[in-house]
């Protein structure tokens, strides 16, 4: 399918050119395997930089093993994990946090928009404190950072709930599958994103924004990062020819590629759901802070826009029945024309 | 280090350049994820015509990935793998094999050559049969080929062992990280090398081989394969861009890419034995039929080739000291002038 | 606490007579160990004759353990099994199922009364069959008989959820802390309480009906048991001399016992339900099906009553605040003075 | 079997009158479940008086459940624990360290006597160091006191692993299912035999010395027990009525019951060993420091043991063929005249 007709995910996309061009530049004579590579240990030092501290980071094969890798180091098997009840982590990972922790236990808890507050995370760390043994240990909060459902949490309330967990002796890990795109919509600093606001471990995402294959786990505190080499070691998640991966991140960083990337992309939701909300019978369902438009319709228009052969998802749950939900997600290539030709398609049958 | 001195290993290669432009050619339009798309679907069919019959292949980041979730899938968590004792399974994986099986445990057998016999399984399920309940249940046979030492398994040896294995209901794995290096050696078909020998799944690895990052697991009766979807999802190694690693499989496979990559490698490690070997004071420590030579030398010849710039490892046990036993490995990218390069520089010193 | 005043739980409860003298009987000689018993012997014979087909029966310590131990055999790693949210393996066991299981998911749904209903599982299967390799695989359905809230399933009820999960290739397993409760309640014979209602395997509690520590695991298809023993083995869980667990079955069964203490118990809650529900401002929160009473009552009656030195718990989510829920719990030794006690001692005070 | 022909195991032995006693007297009145009555209290006390120091001591049913929980929290999923090849954890226990672990390893070091050294262990971490993230993390090593094979490690033995284990930031983890028999063979006291020889945690036996079910782990340092509690939960290992296995360790500690049960079992072995010894091709196999004797005799004299209804294992791995090795086991309830029975019958036929 051309990049001008797919909104399906970001994950559709192709490798961007800077990132095509490094992993050439990479493979040229041997280099020591498993991260004893000057790529790698020059992606170790950029990480600082970026976010501003001494950071640990581990490059890794996918968003599910970050995520799933960074909560086994965090959480104990007889830990809790809360996190938002629709989460990446709890739907859609086939059951790898649990399998990661040794069995531990996410619990759910309901947010709209997809953004768990501080009150929620306090009172079920309250109801397994009375429960004690009988009940798994709350042990750590996961959020999802752009979320689920294209939203993207403010500093302060990742803080408050950040403040929460730090009163019980959790942990707080931030998926960011999304990242770039909730910076940029924050317009704030990494540093100020993560640590600053209380986040101890990061899963961050590139595949979704322009890379090959490049996830990574990064440890605010290189002190909790201790054995973390083991744990994804015995995952198989350490690459021998690593350079590869490692040489993704530095073009990903290299010159606010990734923050380039993400604005266009987030730009082109924004342009969508401007162009879409006008639509008779149309009505966003989420606030568009990142790269995701989820947008009820008249099923007259969904139909009409599948049969003019763009990509997307219908999406259940939609509030306004007969009207049906859909997801649209744009991306680093996604086009200015292709949103342009996606509105008008939709307006000729609205 | 150039790759005219580096003998360190086979996974310090670059990329070789076929499989480097497939991967830039995959590069074009989106393409759904999660391994829906063309170059994944060419990969099914085309695994199928090399191994003569309908199999399932599965890639996955890495061969300690491949080997885990390969005996995940045949071993409950309460049974016993049996391997040759210093097995890259058993003692290079960080405990992967322990992990993704949920426990199960890898019993270890001695083989001065790296190759367990037939015999020594036998013998292995017989005791634990014995001890009934109260010890883990006999459930696969694990073997390496080429093996850790650089020997290969004649298809006799591998049918014996299979034998045993299908006597007692064991399933049999083939940790095949150098496969192709085993099968330029027997000289036979990749059917003759394994289905057609009693092996059910096969770790194939193409990173040491000349691709970026491809290994894969390959079942040789899809009816076993079932679910296996399910724990390469859970264990965070289904990649989004799934059609990246695919294309690496395809080039790997195409005009026998992978066997030529594999004859030469073979060729350069069979010179260097030549080579070594009528030096004073060298011995042969294992039959080369694959692509590591492990040679004792003096340590004064080892020395000087070490200060000469030569990457390769010192191996533990030589058999004669004061003589050091090394290891050194060959690769598609070894040249023949790197290969006489390395001997003369041991012969001065000899 | 004396018996008289203890309304906390049913396993607060001393052990009854016949039973503590099964113990004693049966400490002569040596006997072989692990189950080679004729105790046990006995119990696989008599738990035939119970259930009237041929069952697999495997003593165990605690509930916990015969729940987790059951799951881990009908439930792959990446499996999903649907419950009550607040049921007592997804709230009250630290994870056990997790943990036995290694990650399976436990998905709570809903249900005020604790039953949940075949629609909600054929919905919920329905979800997870949608989201394919990306969720869990729906594998088992687990419901308690009788219920968390002291409510009893009819025969219908199981039959449909089992008809569902049947349809799905799920299986259906059976809480049965209290299943001589729910038995008694029914009226009908512990074959048409189980597998004729499609029950696969059942966790079977004696502990809080008259014994010291006996809980177990029964298949209704022995050939769905292959290989349990090494599960319960590795678990931990296979007594060395496992007469004395056995003899307590034995006792249990014999002469109706395990019936007639049930009968007692529901009896005296059915008691303690009239007597409360009369007073003013008293509502029962939930049929009273088996041994335990839901009632919410004035909070001066609830503090009096501590006061008196009765026995029990506040529960949270009273639904008629400023009452104050309470839970009741009676047993094969709570006598009818105690009942008229404790329903005298509220009514002073109402 | 009576008690007086029956040499099999020490677990095949009935309860002794004081501890069957306390059983019953403990059946008076409720008492709070899980752990929170006055036996299980009165124990904790009572546990730091034997041991002379602050323990945290906790009942569990069987021994592979106190070692197996004992070592899940001293190592993590990743690590690896040294034993003897032939330990009980790593033969006899169905893989229940590894689950319980979470897929640690378990790595076997010869003995012939079942005594592992602290050169052994040195050079086994000094091997998983050098291979650093590649193998499992030295973690824990576990000796068994009494061993397997009826002998016991001096003081001086287990001071000099520990010192080791010490350096290396290794937990020393004691499988004590027959602690009494080594503790009376040393005739040193409780603290002497453990912490002040360097062991963080014991599992510590009754049930092989009289007992009904009551084994126990013991953390040295109550800090490191910390969460323990949640582990036994989860692993169903919490009973409800906690008070009916607490009652048998008080009674088992009073008045030195477990030291004189002990001693008996010591000197029964000690007589039949000498009675064997004198025989005709008879040959002591190993030290007979506890309660069990390994003795190779004419195979004529074992057929005649059997059928003269002696109760015993052969033996397999016997020295000096055609001999065959049995092993002999005394208990509390071995009687001196049945050990002269045992004798003359075999001098009968030498």
């Amino acid at each position: 399918m051309p990049v001008s007709r797919n909104f399906k995910s970001d994950n559709v996309t192709p490798v961007c050119d800077a990132i095509m061009q490094a992993i050439q530049a990479a493979n040229t004579g041997t280099a020591d395997s498993y991260g004893a590579d000057g790529c790698t240990e020059a992606l170790s030092s950029k990480a600082c930089e970026i976010f501003g501290t001494e950071v640990a980071i581990f490059p890794v094969a996918t968003g599910t093993a970050a995520n799933a890798l960074a909560l086994s180091h965090c959480v104990p098997p007889y830990g809790a994990v809360y996190c938002y009840e629709a989460a990446h982590i709890a739907t859609d990972e086939g059951g790898a946090p649990e399998f990661f922790t040794g069995g531990a236990k996410l619990i759910g808890l309901p947010a709209p928009d997809g953004k768990i507050s501080s009150q929620q995370v306090a009172d079920a760390v309250a109801l397994a404190l009375d429960l004690g043994v009988h009940h798994v240990k709350p042990s750590a909060v996961s959020i999802t950072q752009a979320t689920e459902w294209g939203t993207v949490y403010s500093m302060a309330e990742v803080s408050a709930i950040a403040a929460v967990a730090r009163r019980h002796g959790l942990r707080m890990h931030m998926d960011g599958a999304r990242f770039a795109n909730a910076l940029v919509n924050l317009g704030c600093s990494p540093a100020e994103a993560t640590w600053q606001c209380g986040i101890d471990v990061l899963s961050l995402g590139a595949t979704k924004n322009g890379a090959l294959c490049a996830e990574a786990v990064v440890f605010f505190d290189p002190a909790q990062a201790q054995d973390f080499e083991r744990r994804r070691k015995r995952a198989g998640h350490l690459w021998s020819k690593l350079r590869f991966a490692s040489a993704q991140w530095l073009a990903y960083f290299a010159g606010g590629l990734w923050l380039d990337n993400a604005r266009h992309a987030n730009a082109m939701a924004a342009a969508l759901a401007r162009g879409l909300q006008t639509l008779r019978g149309a009505q966003l369902l989420q606030s568009v802070d990142a790269n995701e438009v989820f947008v009820a319709l008249p099923e007259a228009t969904v139909a009409a826009l599948e049969k003019a052969g763009f990509g997307f998802y219908r999406w259940p749950g939609c509030p306004t029945p007969p009207a049906v939900a859909i997801r649209l997600v744009t991306s680093y290539a996604t086009t200015l024309a292709s949103v342009e030709d996606l509105v008008a398609a939709a307006e000729r049958c609205g």
